[in-house]
C-alpha cells in the first residue's frame, strides 16, 4: 500500500455519501500508523463529524505520529465543528496526505499552511483529478455560487424525444427510468418548465427502492399558470418554488403560498437571473428535466454543466418529431456548446452518456 | 489450448479479411496435430483458396490424423474450386470442428453430412454465435437474396445534423470522418439522395492511408438530376449506379450511359424494389449515407439491419435545426423500428454506437 492506494480508500468512503451531504461535500479519510489502517471515515452529513474527526475518533491512541489522508484540505475556522487542522495538530499526527486544496474562500490553503507552521509534514496533490471530479458540482457552486446544472435528456437513436403525432412513453426502458431517481438523488434541486407540469403532472419525487432524497422542485411558470390541484403542489413531498414574472397574477401568488408554495418574482426573467436567485438560496446542483423549450434556453445562456443523455436504441424518424434541445439553436457550428465526454455506460438495453462542458 | 481457443484463432484469421472477400463469406481455419498448430489460413478473396485450402497446404504431411477447426462449414459443391469436403477427406483427417452450419442452400448441412459419412468425427457449434456475427451481412444477403443494409448517421449530442441555418461542417472530428472510411471500405456499395449530390457532390470513394475498396456507389434519383460534372460522374474511381423512374428523361440517360453511368429505372420506384435489384446484382452489403429523406424512407420500409451513429460531444439546439432520420416517422411509439447495441466504441473525441435491428 503506498499513497495512491491510501487516498483512493478515502475517496472511495467519500464516494458512498454522494446526495447525502450537501451543502457540504463529500470527505473521506484514512489514518495509517506503521503500514496499518487505524481509523477510518467520512463526512455523513451538513453538522455531523467532518472526516478527519470520525477517522481520528476511531484511531484513538494510534493517531499520535500516523499519517492522516485526507480528500480535501481540513478546515481552519469555525463552522459548526473546531476546525479539523487544530484537531490534527493537537493529536500530534506527523504527516497529512491532502488530495486537493479547498476552493471554499473560507479555507483555501489556510488549513495546510496552519498545518505546516506547527511543524507537520504536508502532501498536497495525490490523486488529485479524482478528488476534484467527486466534488465537481460542490467546487463549481463555491467558485461562481451558481448551482451545477445537469440537463437530462432521452432520445431515441435518432434523436427523437416523441413521435411525430407527440407520443412520448416510453422512450427508454425501467432500468433507465430507475437511474433518472438516482440523479435525482445527488441533487439539490430539479427543474421544469410549466409546459411539462401541464402536459404530464409530474411529482418529480426521487422513487427508490430504499428511499432517496426529493430534490427541490422549480417551475418556470412565466405567466403563473401552475394548478393548485397539480401533484407537486398538494403532495407535499418536498418544496416547490416557482418562478415567475413581475407581471403575473398576485391573487394566483397568495393562492399558491397559502397552500405552501415558493413564489418567486424576477424582474429580469432570464435563465442567467433564476441560477444566481437559485445559488442565493443554497442550491449547490440543479438536475433540469426539461422540455425542448427549456433545455434549449440553457443552452443557449451557456447554463450547462453537464448533460446525461439517455439513448434508447430504437428509432421513429419524421422531420416534425420533438427533438431534447429545441428554442432558437445556435447558427454557427463553430459556436456548438463543445463537452467532452466522460462516461459511458449501458442501463439495461439503454446507453447513458455523461458529457462535461469543455471548459475555455 | 482447448477446442474454444483455436476456433478464436480462426476466427481472428477470418476477421482479418474484412473488406475483400465479398460476394464470398470471410472464413478462418486452423491444423491442430498432437496439441500443436501446424496449419493456418484464411480466405483471401473470390477466385483464391478457401481457408482449409490454405492451412492444409501449410499442414502438408501432418494433416494425416489431424484435426481442422473451421469456422464455417466445409463445402460440397463444386465452385471455383473442389469441395473443401472431399480435400479433407482425402487428406485423411481424424476430426473435424465447425463453428457454424453454411447458410447458402448449395452447402446447408450436406458438407458436415459428406465428412460424417466418411468417418470423420465432426463438432458443430464451438464459438457459434461470433461466428454467425463475424458473417452477418454474409448470411443475411444468402437468406434474403437482399444486401444487408447499414444506415450511418452522425449527429451533435442533442441529435442535430447541422445548425438551424443548415450549417454541417464538421459534425464529428477528424477520427470519426476517417472511421466512416474503414465501414465503406467492408461495405459493396454505398448509397446517398440525389440531394446530397447536389449540395454536396462528395465522391464517396474510400480514402484510408493505405488504400481501400471503393464501393459502388448508388444514387437515388426520381428525376435523373444527376449532373454531368459531378464528381462520381467523371472520377471514375468506381461504378456510379443511378435509380429512376419510368418517366425521368430519356435524353438524360443516354448522356449518363455515354460516360460509363448505369441507369436502372424502376416500375415501381421503393426502396423494397431497389433493395431486390441490388440483391440480384450480387450488392451483398450496403452502406446508407443518406441525408433525412432518405433515412426516413429506409426506415419506415423496415429496411436497416445496422445503424451506426456518431456521436459528437456538441449541442447547438434548435427546434427547426435538422436531424438524421427524417420523413413522414413511425406515429406509435410502441411500433418504433428496436434495435440491440452491440458496440460502443470512442473514435477520438466522439462516440460510435453499432445498434443491429432486432428479429421478429
Amino acid at each position: 500500500m503506498n499513497d495512491q492506494d491510501y487516498m483512493k480508500l478515502a475517496l472511495q468512503l467519500a464516494s458512498h455519501t454522494k446526495g447525502q451531504t450537501s451543502p457540504n461535500p463529500m470527505v473521506g479519510s484514512v489514518v495509517v500508523k506503521d503500514g496499518s489502517i487505524v481509523g477510518m471515515g467520512a463526512h455523513l452529513r451538513a453538522g455531523e463529524g467532518h472526516a478527519e474527526v470520525e477517522a481520528l475518533k476511531m484511531a484513538g491512541e494510534q493517531a499520535k505520529g500516523a499519517t492522516i489522508y485526507v480528500t480535501l484540505e481540513p478546515c481552519s475556522h469555525f463552522g459548526k465543528t473546531p476546525p479539523c487542522a487544530n484537531l490534527i495538530i493537537e493529536r500530534e499526527l506527523a504527516r497529512v496526505v491532502v488530495a486537493t486544496v479547498d476552493p471554499n474562500p473560507e479555507v483555501a490553503g489556510r488549513g495546510i499552511k496552519r498545518l505546516r507552521d506547527a511543524g507537520l509534514k504536508v502532501d498536497v496533490g495525490i490523486c488529485e483529478q479524482e478528488a476534484i471530479e467527486l466534488n465537481r458540482m460542490f467546487f463549481h457552486f463555491i467558485q461562481t455560487k451558481r448551482p451545477f446544472v445537469t440537463m437530462k435528456t432521452a432520445t431515441t437513436l435518432d434523436g427523437k424525444t416523441a413521435t411525430v403525432t407527440g407520443e412520448s412513453k416510453w422512450i427508454t426502458e425501467e432500468a433507465a427510468r430507475e437511474d433518472v431517481h438516482r440523479d435525482r438523488h445527488v441533487h439539490d434541486a430539479i427543474l421544469v418548465g410549466i409546459g411539462t407540469v401541464l402536459a404530464d403532472d409530474p411529482a418529480l419525487t426521487t422513487r427508490l427502492p430504499l428511499g432517496g432524497r426529493n430534490p427541490i422542485r422549480i417551475v418556470l411558470d412565466r405567466h403563473l399558470r401552475l394548478p393548485l390541484t397539480a401533484q407537486m403542489v398538494t403532495d407535499k413531498a418536498a418544496p416547490t418554488w416557482v418562478f415567475t414574472t413581475l407581471e403575473s397574477s398576485n391573487e394566483k401568488q397568495k393562492e399558491l403560498e397559502q397552500v405552501g408554495i415558493t413564489v418567486i418574482r424576477l424582474q429580469a426573467y432570464s435563465i442567467e437571473s433564476i441560477l444566481i436567485e437559485l445559488g442565493q438560496r443554497r442550491v449547490m446542483s440543479l438536475y433540469v428535466e426539461g422540455g425542448q423549450e427549456v433545455n434549449g434556453s440553457f443552452l443557449k445562456e451557456g447554463a450547462v454543466n453537464q448533460v446525461i443523455t439517455y439513448i434508447a436504441p430504437k428509432m421513429v424518424g419524421g422531420k416534425l418529431a420533438a427533438t431534447a434541445v429545441g428554442g432558437e439553436g445556435i447558427e454557427d457550428m463553430s459556436e456548438a456548446v463543445q463537452f467532452d465526454i466522460v462516461d459511458v455506460s449501458r442501463v439495461g438495453r439503454d446507453l447513458k452518456i455523461t458529457s462535461i462542458v469543455k471548459e475555455g
